[in-house]
């Protein structure tokens, strides 16, 4: 059995993992044969109230906590993820992937990697293992892989051209399909930054898992 | 389009909607054709750490303001459903069903549900509109349609006995099925009271979710 490491950042498309997108990943590995194990950065983060759309600052919650509850309680802290142990790697999108796995929701193209997500996801680059990632997730990739990296991030122009500018090659995607570089073994697929309803990012992220198993 | 009302409890299996569940309620609906709308009640509830699994006393979260994140901002107040609205309604498991659209965690075969809830379920009833209810949900059925009422939550034998206390007739299930009573257009599953994975979960509410928009 193929087993894939999953980074969740947290809860709630906006301000952690996007939550449809990170169940259809599970769905997808588990219809397929695969297992997985979740994972996600223990450390604080801030809150976005997802009734209002509104950042709630007073309030701070721990990534690693919150991912749980998509988790159903079995995940663990990034910090224990061994390479070593796994097949492939695969992130959901969410906004929490710019906001606790790096810092390109602030910072842009000038944006950090979390240092933890930073070794683990070069770790699986150098390994030369298969990596997927969905809908913003994939805007990390040009901060992983060689200059000239292939990666979507959907049709989003601003989106695109900061993939660009950090130094990948961005290829426009349609939300049911997938991009694939396959001298780096790393896949994305547009997921919520294009799709309409959960059936659409169902069709992308099951190609996706299926081609990361096959890679 | 079939329009189908959703009642969600929280975000989250130990304090709110368990979210497997509920993200493949939408998925369903929407693979097959029908439109829907995410409900929650307007209250606080107490939270459960779900990395450890134990309660944090200290803190309260708003039950409709967490389960925005599953339904990525799209939801309203459960007091603004209006049951001419909608051919029919859902609800997924998730331990929120038992602590905040009832009391049954604390109470047992005593409880009383939400008013909320209970207003919209027998409403729902009276008007022979199909209902579908997921894992633990089922516990509902038997204060909101007449003695005699068939349902399931599968096999686990103290919460089967107590569907029966409150007037129900238990009906044991497989996990990947449904029990329906036709007088009364209400069909629950097991889902996570007996699923060992999200793909055994898949398959009984893709059924179940079938039936809704037949029935």
């Amino acid at each position: 059995m193929k087993k894939v490491a999953i980074i969740l950042s947290g809860c709630g498309v906006n301000d952690g993992s996007e939550i449809h997108e990170a169940v259809l990943c599970l769905l997808h590995l588990t219809k397929q044969g695969a297992g997985y194990q979740c994972f996600a950065p223990d450390k604080n983060q801030t809150i976005t109230n997802h009734l209002t759309g509104k950042p709630e600052d007073s309030q701070q919650r721990n990534v690693l906590t919150e991912a749980a509850r998509i988790a159903r309680g079995e995940i663990k802290p990034l910090s224990e993820l061994k390479v070593a142990d796994f097949d492939a790697l695969l992130l959901p999108g969410g906004f929490g992937v710019a906001k606790n796995l790096s810092d390109f929701a602030s910072q842009g193209t000038q944006m950090q990697l979390d240092q933890e997500v930073a070794s683990v996801c070069k770790a699986f680059a150098s390994a030369r293992k298969p990596a997927g990632y969905c809908c913003i997730a994939p805007i990390l990739i040009p901060r992983i892989y060689p200059s000239g990296v292939k990666g979507t991030i959907g049709t989003d122009s601003a989106t695109a051209e900061a993939f660009v500018a950090m130094g990948g090659e961005h290829i426009g995607c349609a939300v049911t399909d997938t991009v694939e570089d396959s001298r780096y073994q790393v896949i994305s697929t547009p997921a919520y930054m294009l799709a309409k309803n959960i059936a659409e990012a169902d069709i992308g992220i099951g190609k996706l898992v299926k081609r990361l198993l096959e890679m």
